[in-house]
């Protein structure tokens, strides 16, 4: 394929997921019709459809993105730092918050727990790389076992998505994020 | 009112729970229709509309049952006891994610909100005062605010809840509560 073409269709790729991106968090992903995906990305169904299968295609792409760019910043940074990065972008939580209405398609419907699982691998990986690095570098307490602690992220990134999503409101969080950071620390403080 | 018939209004009230309970386990709640209601409950829409108002009003009901349980238990072994039976009792889990489909309504509709937080009121008290207890007993840290903690157990639960509703499994999370647990204690271990 020629190069402009190439380039092309990777911006039209683009700009339907940032459309989409708004039209589930405004709406959920029950109310992201097609109508309201064509009205937020400005584009026509065929050329939305032309470039994902279904809207499945268009939510699971739009979660390994977030995926990749989580994974991104935990392998500088660690999970917690990806907590105080959603913490600080009151904008990402309805987005985030469109997570939750899939969870009972995810426990039941086997195909697109497939597909949603293979794209939350990575970011799996990553934390359990970075634990270990953490682990080797004495920065983080080697008691606990690295599937524990992954775990333990794993739950409290959930729950922070959950807190915020539920209107829990922002009060007291960054200085829960120092409590979960320093539990992991060698020695306490 | 005589006593037979309030007996009588209880028992109703009961089982119309009981059955909506398992309806929205088993549906979600937008799949929780008046029509399944009537199947689970074994009852008529005249007969459940006359003890609730609406749908709503059967959630909250169920929501607010959840939270006594929940801040009883509180009271005597505190909220990581709370999530140690939730692990127990894998049934819990459809239940207790359908929490999580109504997330957007929680933030979104002030009035369903209010009457959501109203519900939940109870349950935030209990743990403050559990939380309080601890400390004045030398079993808790005391170097973290009573809120941080709150805020903390609450997202540790709404993770929890989340990672169970999504199918991520039970492996590793009774090693995390014992971690949460630990975090909590004074001094480490």
């Amino acid at each position: 394929m020629p190069r402009v073409s190439q380039d092309h269709m990777d911006a039209r790729r683009r700009e339907i997921l940032s459309g989409a991106r708004e039209c589930f968090a405004e709406f959920g992903f029950e109310g992201a019709t097609v109508r309201r995906l064509e009205e937020t990305t400005g584009l026509s169904r065929g050329a939305i459809f032309h470039h994902f299968d279904d809207k499945d295609a268009l939510f699971l792409a739009l979660a390994h993105d977030d995926a990749a760019a989580m994974a991104a910043t935990v392998a500088e940074q660690g999970l917690v730092q990806v907590m105080r990065e959603i913490l600080a972008d009151p904008q990402e939580f309805s987005w985030l918050g469109t997570r939750l209405e899939i969870a009972r398609r995810i426990r039941t419907d086997p195909s697109f727990r497939e597909r949603w699982t293979d794209r939350q691998a990575e970011l799996d990986a990553a934390v359990l790389a970075r634990l270990r690095e953490q682990k080797d570098s004495g920065r983080m307490r080697t008691d606990v076992p690295d599937d524990v602690l992954r775990v333990y992220l794993d739950i409290v990134l959930d729950g922070l998505i959950t807190h915020l999503a539920t209107g829990r409101g922002t009060a007291h969080v960054s200085a829960m994020l120092d409590l979960v950071e320093a539990s992991l620390r060698t020695g306490r403080d």
